[in-house]
């Protein structure tokens, strides 16, 4: 008989977050999983990892399954380090990070922990896939996810990725049967214009909440952002080579060296 | 007479570092300067941004020159869109950040609050550029890397950059007579083997600092590895979309809607 898949799971938002606790159960049918995921919301953390700070990692029991679970004091880059390194035996066949409470999508993916960890598996050479849901909210319905989230895995778990891409998998917050399909798509051209909200603090002094609008200018209709209003799911290969190779010889053309 | 170009300045070691008061004192030749620097050390931070807590940004004079600071207690990618949304009254010509206090070579800059704030100015569809000198310590000599960031700087000033691409610069941690040049590279493919140092706490609870091994397995002549092995100053031009665009078609041909 073949062995299971060991697919390692992770997430930003912490490992009680709604959004792990589905993932955790749709992985639980594809394969063993081990569970090393922030012990704290770690939104916004883009890329990094604790250098300046100790770590701890420890085991814990949340909801029944046959998952192992760990939690651990660092960024969502930092879990897959540990889990890596400390906590599994072998490689993982797969690690899927999310299911994340918002969206990851266009320019997101910069800022994304979600995004981060998965990126940071790609690096160890497992293929790796980071899953987010547009809805921020923690009481989120991921019942639509599930469909779509088990298929892509699978196929993952099948095909393998190459060194260096994993995937950005984004799903609408629409029911299941209003999901048009799978869509492969680039990252939209798209940023935030930031407002930051000005305010005093009791003893007078300025401080700021940043805020920001977020907007697309990239009307293309093969990009995430295209898919995602238009009720596909989006998949986005993401590379971390970000070496802008077409532009190498522009760069020549300066002559720096005089 | 010509208007000069307005310079934003920042970093990822907090705005004391020996290496960010040398490259205001190397801007304030080309420029008008403006820094919106971290309040402490934020090295590791990747594009980390500050969505949970509140930020402050107050002017400071750390020592003498006609530029005007500021100091953000957030992340470097937060100092960017602070200055830009709070500060300056026009888009800067120019974001400088740096001079960092070791390599942001190879896969370095997915981990680099240096690197995360020059593509932040990217972002915003400023030139950016993040230099950083193979020297962890404090005291490092930022001497030897006077000429290249202000050729280099100036090049940029003079030519600009695509929307989309920003420059990572790395300089060798040798005399300026011994740097052969400046070469254009492309990301080499290195990674970090993760060591966790395991310890016991006075309770006798297990901890973890992160520690690592780097290495490099990727042997082109064309890597910024090579360059900065082999004496050279590295410029990588570095882009934020991070689609694999050729694999786009591969990824079509799973047939993911079955």
């Amino acid at each position: 008989m073949q062995e299971k898949p060991l697919i390692l799971i992770t997430n930003d938002d912490g490992i009680t977050a709604p959004g792990i606790r589905a993932l955790i159960k749709i992985m639980n049918k594809i394969g063993e999983v081990v569970v090393v995921a922030p012990d704290s919301p770690q939104s916004g953390m883009g890329h990094a990892i604790t250098v300046d700070n100790v770590l701890t990692c420890n085991p814990i029991t949340i909801d029944d399954g046959p998952q192992l679970e760990y939690t651990c004091s660092g960024t969502p880059a930092d879990c897959v380090k540990m889990a890596i390194s400390e906590i599994l035996n072998k490689k993982p066949d797969l690690c899927v990070s999310g299911i994340n409470h918002g969206a990851n999508s266009s320019i997101n993916v910069i800022y994304s922990g979600t995004m981060s960890a998965a990126i940071e598996a790609g690096i160890e050479g497992i293929p790796a896939i980071g899953f987010s849901l547009l809805n921020y909210k923690w009481n989120a319905d991921f019942s639509a996810t599930k469909h779509f989230v088990k298929t892509i895995s699978e196929m993952v778990i099948k095909h393998g990725l190459p060194n260096g891409i994993v995937l950005n998998v984004n799903i609408p917050d629409i029911s299941e049967k209003n999901i048009k399909g799978i869509k492969i798509c680039r990252q939209a051209k798209a940023n935030w214009v930031e407002e930051f909200d000005k305010r005093k603090n009791p003893q007078g002094k300025d401080y700021y909440w940043l805020t920001g609008k977020f907007v697309n200018l990239d009307n293309g209709e093969d990009t995430d952002e295209w898919a995602l209003e238009n009720g596909y799911v989006s998949v986005v290969p993401v590379q971390f080579d970000l070496t802008a190779h077409h532009y190498i010889q522009n760069l020549n053309s300066w002559k720096l060296n005089g």
